[in-house]
Parts: C-alpha cells; structure tokens; sequence
C-alpha cells in the first residue's frame, strides 16, 4: 500500500475537489463579498464563541444572552447569502464527521473497546 | 480519483498497518496483561482525566494535586511496560497530528487565511 503521507494527501486533494468542499467555499466568498452579510455573520459568529467560552470554563449563560443568540441566529438567516454558508458549513461537517470516523476507528478499537484486544 | 470515502479507508488500513499502530497496540496488550502496571497505569489516567476536567471548568488545580500527579508520572514511569505504552502513545499521537495537518489544510484555507480567498 502506498505511504500513509501520501494517501493523507490524496485524502486531502478529495476533500478539496469534494461538492462539499467547493460550496463552502464559494458560499464563504458570497459572504465576505457581502459587507452587510459579512458584518451580520461575523457578529454572530463573535457572539458563538463568547458563550462557547462560557460553557467550557462553566459559567452561567443569562436568559438574556441566551435570547440574544437565538434572534441572531433568526435574524441572519434571513439572508440568503448566510443561510446558504450555515447550510455549506453544516454539510461540510458532515462530511469530515464520517471521515474521522473512519480514520479514528483503529483507536477507538484500542481505546474504546479494550475487551477486543485480550 | 478514487471516492472521498475509499480513500479515507485507505487512510484507515494504513493507519492500522504502520509501525505506530502496531507498537501500540502490543505496548497496550502489555500493560493490560500485567495487573500491576494495569492498576497504576489506570489510577494515572484517572488523575490525568480529574485535573483536565477542572482546567476545562476554570477551576484552580492545587500544589498538593500538581505534585502528586508529577510523582506518579515519575512512579510508573519506572514501570517498563507502563513507559513503554507511554512512548508508544507520544509517536501514535505524533503521527495523528500529521495526518490531521494535511486533512485539514482545505478548511484552515477557509477559516485561517481568509485572506486567501478575497
Ligand atoms: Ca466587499
Ligand atoms: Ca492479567
């Protein structure tokens, strides 16, 4: 078989020439062409991580802010250029889910089910 | 070329049939054979897991928590087959962000330079 560098490349370039691929990207140039929608989505974005950070060092989120984020998210979806990224963005996830799991699975056969290996 | 999926379980079969994989996987059959080293090595994790989790959540690891962890590294380290597995560890990981480097060059070309796509 082929070196294992080589066919992370190959893997790589097939990520690249993917749908997935190609539709994030351009949906991501549609946006930052946009200085409205690049401006609404970074704001949001911006917003994402700050509870983010919360929830990891296990602070509380405020109603407030929890509403905040959920009229955000309404707000820019009405915009066509957004909703189309945050669909690209989600179908690109997808993707790289199924990936690792595929490539995590000698691991997770040491680690996750160690009863295999006696 | 091939399907995204056939590569990556290409990337998978290769993964499993490297040195890496191979050493650690009898590295772990070795201390999971040996009572002893299976117990310390398991109480270690334990600990490991209990201090990351309280980075995660902010909250301050103690001198006397700090210590101990540091003298049970150098405790099992003594263990053959426990520094054995632990070496085994450091070059599957070393080999994994490898590979996840070249995976994730298209994204980062998205998210981390966006410069690049003006
Ligand atoms: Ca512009
Ligand atoms: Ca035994």
């Amino acid at each position: 078989m082929a070196n294992l560098h080589d066919i992370a490349y190959d893997l790589e370039k097939a990520i690249r020439d993917s749908d997935e691929y190609q539709t994030l990207t351009n949906a991501y140039k549609a946006v930052n062409a946009d200085d409205v929608a690049k401006k609404m989505f970074d704001n949001f974005r911006q917003l994402q991580l700050t509870l983010q950070q919360k929830q990891m060092t296990g602070e509380q989120i405020t109603e407030e802010e929890a509403q905040k984020a959920q009229q955000q998210v309404q707000l820019i979806q009405q915009h066509e250029a957004i909703s189309n990224l945050m669909a690209a963005e989600q179908r690109m996830s997808m993707l790289i889910t199924d990936l690792n799991k595929i490539i995590t699975k000698p691991l997770e056969d040491i680690y996750g089910n160690p009863e295999n290996l006696s």
